[in-house]
């Protein structure tokens, strides 16, 4: 992890305020947007008999399936993400499955607890979006309002390109998209390529028919954006891949993050980065 | 995986060759300098039940335990690294653990094959001293013979940085060294660096009591090596790591490679290599 500033401690703070008011029910709102520079993380529950499998799943498909951290099972502590923080109180909102079938939307999981569950942080993309947008590269859902007046959400495909499967864990990749001019995509596939740990470089990009995606304004997950004329569409793998495989195999339990309400972490975006690299070439070493 | 020449067919011809040889018994020896460009990889075999705990293991510790590739449970077919292969008879010669204590080095583990067994199929370092030789500097443990006229085996030592443990797996980190000019030592790091899948850039340099070894004249694993005036020592995670946590967790049953005889894959070393950087600045584009 690399070295805190005042102004990232300061921040940090402002990540255990946020988990603070989830867990005393005062937060229970989406998180896109709180705690800016701050890393959100996809969570996934599972008892210990399918956490093999799953943690498989995710090391075959790691674009996808960008492992942050496991705990052990039974601890509700993510303890290189954000420790001391509690897994069963500080998210604003879960979603609780039964054999793949949702069942529930609760603001805290005490009551559901278990000691053999797993905990499952995964990479989120607003880590490199906030890289995008600092490099004065615009993200189209974040600059549309839909009828309801809201930010988008972004656009996200079921595609015709298989995961790698692991035991009962199965399913297509999901990607989202986001519109870029050509001269755009170098530097925004540069960038998102050191952040490996947050679905990384595009899987995709251009034709949205060679992935099996039948139309752009009619997305599986998330909202419709305007394409423009000379953008490509970009597609990203999406952390909702590893939730449609979790949903397919049919685990008598699983708990998820509710959709847009993450765990925030004490990490920040930029520990996540790649170290860059150095631009002089190996011919001037010795 | 990168494409390949019709020069790298042949040597993976050279691969599946000296599998078959493994199989049919007529290969039982150490495999450093065979199928040179080709991966070869650790091994490790334990029974499902310990393999989320170990899986974790490697997932919390990537720089001692990058993982190549793990089967499905009871499947001994490498698909990714080796599609085809036979995990239980391809490998030149085998060690069986028995609660932590050495039983058998077999050279065929078919009698012994469950259908519970996972493999794990870990990087080696051989593939980043082929990069390290290939611009220009020098392997140490390769350049000197050792009493019995054979090239010397790598020095490795027990640090003082404990891993994260998993489970029953917990241990030190056990780093490899090889001693460089200060002015090498910076060529050294990026070289290794662009090879995250098999133990990437160093974990430190300089001053072994620093991690707690005491004297580098007496490796705990592999031969001293000669240090010259102006070197420094360069210590990377070994792949040993996993293996003496293997161990301290007394699996009721676990078979490796024997030390030195590797799995050889399909894949070539510079197909581990990540995507080389693009030299330019972002300022220059748009």
């Amino acid at each position: 992890m690399g070295e805190m500033s005042r102004g990232a401690r300061t921040d940090r703070q402002a990540a255990q305020e946020l988990r603070r008011r989830c867990r005393e029910g005062a937060f229970l709102y989406p998180t896109c947007g709180e705690v800016p520079g701050f890393v959100q993380a996809n969570v996934v529950i599972l008892p210990r008999e399918f956490a093999f499998d799953f943690l498989l799943f995710c090391q075959r498909n790691p674009k996808p399936c960008p492992l942050l951290e496991v705990t052990e099972p039974g601890d509700p502590e993510p303890r290189v993400m954000a420790a001391g923080a509690d897994l069963r109180t500080d998210l604003p909102r879960y979603r609780v499955f039964e054999r793949g079938q949702f069942v529930a939307e609760p603001t805290d999981i005490q009551d559901l607890w278990r000691n053999d569950f797993v905990s499952f942080l995964l990479g989120c993309s607003f880590t490199f979006e906030s890289a995008l947008l600092a490099a004065g590269l615009g993200v189209r859902h974040l600059e549309e309002r839909g009828p309801d007046g809201l930010v988008k959400n972004v656009p996200m495909y079921r595609t015709n390109i298989a995961c790698r499967a692991a035991g009962p864990f199965a399913g297509p990749l999901v990607v989202s998209m986001r519109p870029y001019r050509a001269e755009q995509v170098p530097l925004a596939i540069r960038i998102t390529g050191r952040f490996p740990g947050v679905h990384g470089a595009p899987v995709h990009l251009g034709d949205p028919g060679a992935i099996g995606i039948a139309d752009l304004d009619r997305p599986d997950w998330g909202d419709a954006v305007t394409l423009r004329p000379g953008e490509l569409p970009v597609f990203w793998a999406c952390g909702v891949t590893p939730q449609a495989a979790l949903l397919n195999a049919l685990p008598p339990i699983a708990i998820t993050h509710a959709p847009g309400h993450m765990f925030v972490c004490d990490v920040r975006d930029d520990e996540l980065q790649r170290t860059p690299p150095s631009p002089e070439p190996d011919a001037f070493a010795p």
